[in-house]
């Protein structure tokens, strides 16, 4: 079927809930395949109609758990769910993973629902540069919600923090002294909170830390949030994942969390931030990229010859090489 | 004296050896001012003479000791030294620290030596940024061997080698079990390896293992030096740098891979791939800036608002971008 690698049909494919497209397509920009940018342009249209939902914490806080139970719920409400599970340690990546399968096994019949696995190790600038391609798929594929799923460590949870229209950070009772995110910086970043497990000794004093550190930065962050409405009150709700309490009340703080961002305009400033560092990412990342190769041709060592010789110092056959990295 | 701010008149001064301009020249490139692009220019017909010999290892080693009777002993040989001392993890820099006059007190008053320290701490790439800059001044002003001197942690080893013709690595007998050299890479990168405080106990095991090291090195890297000729044998030396035992034979081998590097051809191939390296890192360093600039103005906010809306695809954006970024 050569017809399915053509960008635009797949892309049409896609939109009518075709699993397999949004598979292909996932595959063509992660691998940044030649056709990366064709893939780009016919998604174009069809951006920004997703909710992109962060979520992140601590390994064993009960992501994979939670995520899955929220799905159901979301799907509950006749809403289409994407779901990208980032793995910044994993070298492992595609759709096909039997983790997926197992892990989200009632979902796989659905057709409402796409999961798809990404690993991000060895990537440049890991989350940030495949990432944004992969939630562009989902999103022109019809999800009302795409959930990108990350393990809070290091960098990571900064970095879905970026991308994510609203972010839910997950904790648990007992995983350190006190609200352990603190340290992370995670307090920051967290549109919403949820303490899981809340059915274990320590939860309800892990909810009123939470709730006393969040008081403190409202103050100061107020002015940060939206323009001219009512400042966003982080949530911070208790569930137990594992037995779909509280998964209700997550779906709707992450529903009134995309009204309130529609309404104050923090949505539209947030994407449009976004944007603007995604096109910075790619535009150093090509340059980088043309320099590179013009290593193999003869331009970068006749001007480090010249530099050597005395008749041009480095700043000025940087100007040379830009200029002939650049033009296309 | 506003000629002196005249970044020609400024070389054509430190070319007569005057330790003013040599400062001066410096501080304008360290510090990444408006000049120093004019800098740059005026120095370019003026460089490539200096020998750049980088001393590198761990806290403790006795590496200041070293350079200062290795000064001593170049100037008796009726050699201009220049002395870099960087230090990647001091805030501090500049020519007029109390530290550098007390430690190089014998030669303050030496007209025949620059002593400069710099900090590299914040500063972009670290040493890769300032650092060759400041070697074109010293190299301008007449020096025939400049010193690099830097502490061997993480690093600043591997980075010393890339900027200098020569490689000194400093050991000192029980620093480690056995040689511990072998883990930081820097059998690699030495061409020199002088074992100082060889009055000590373990100097002999030292010296031993390191030999038998090297020897393991010297089949698998003989195709990479030189062009034609005899491959470079690394010099294992011992010394008492603070009695200055052993300070002539390190001065003869710093002299000798001079010589050989020359006749081999190997200085020309180093250089060359340094230039080749310091012209990519400029030009990226440039439209990084540029991009950075822009932010300020109106056409990344206005590209970001074109993505936004499915216009155009980020890819495109970013082409936009760079064309508005590099043109001058």
């Amino acid at each position: 079927m050569p017809a399915a690698q053509d960008p635009l049909e797949l892309v049409a494919r896609a939109r009518e809930g075709q699993q397999r497209a949004v598979a292909k397509l996932i595959s063509l920009v992660e691998n940044a395949s030649p056709q990366l940018r064709e893939v780009a342009a016919a998604l174009a249209p069809h951006a920004g109609n997703a909710q992109i939902v962060g979520l992140t914490g601590a390994p064993g806080v009960g992501k994979s758990t939670t995520t899955s139970a929220l799905v159901t719920e979301l799907r509950a409400r006749d809403l289409r769910v994407g779901v990208l599970a980032v793995d910044p340690s994993s070298p492992f990546s595609g759709g096909a993973l039997l983790g997926d399968r197992v892990r989200m096994g009632e979902h796989a019949t659905d057709d409402g629902v796409f999961i798809r696995s990404m690993a991000t190790r060895g990537h440049l600038g890991g989350l940030a540069w495949a990432t944004p391609q992969a939630l562009r798929v989902l999103d022109a594929a019809g999800c009302d919600v795409v959930l990108v799923e990350t393990v809070g460590v290091g960098q990571s949870e900064v970095d879905v923090a970026r991308l994510a229209d609203t972010t839910v950070v997950l904790l648990a009772p007992g995983m350190g002294d006190g609200v352990q995110a603190a340290k992370a910086g995670i307090l920051e970043i967290g549109d919403v909170f949820a303490v899981n497990k809340a059915d274990r000794d320590g939860a309800r004093q892990t909810v009123r830390e939470l709730k006393n550190m969040l008081h403190l930065r409202e103050g100061a962050e107020a002015a940060d949030h939206g323009t001219g409405t009512e400042p966003w009150t982080p949530r911070v709700l208790s569930m137990v994942a594992s037995r779909t309490e509280g998964i209700d009340a997550l779906a709707d703080a992450v529903t009134e969390h995309r009204a309130w961002s529609e309404s104050s305009g923090a949505l539209r400033e947030r994407r449009r931030r976004r944007a603007q560092s995604e096109i910075e990412a790619i535009s150093l990342e090509q340059v980088r990229l043309r320099m590179e190769g013009l290593r193999g041709g003869s331009a970068l060592p006749s001007l480090a010859d010249r530099v050597l010789a005395g008749e041009i110092d480095p700043y000025r056959a940087a100007d040379e090489l830009r200029a002939g990295a650049v033009d296309v």
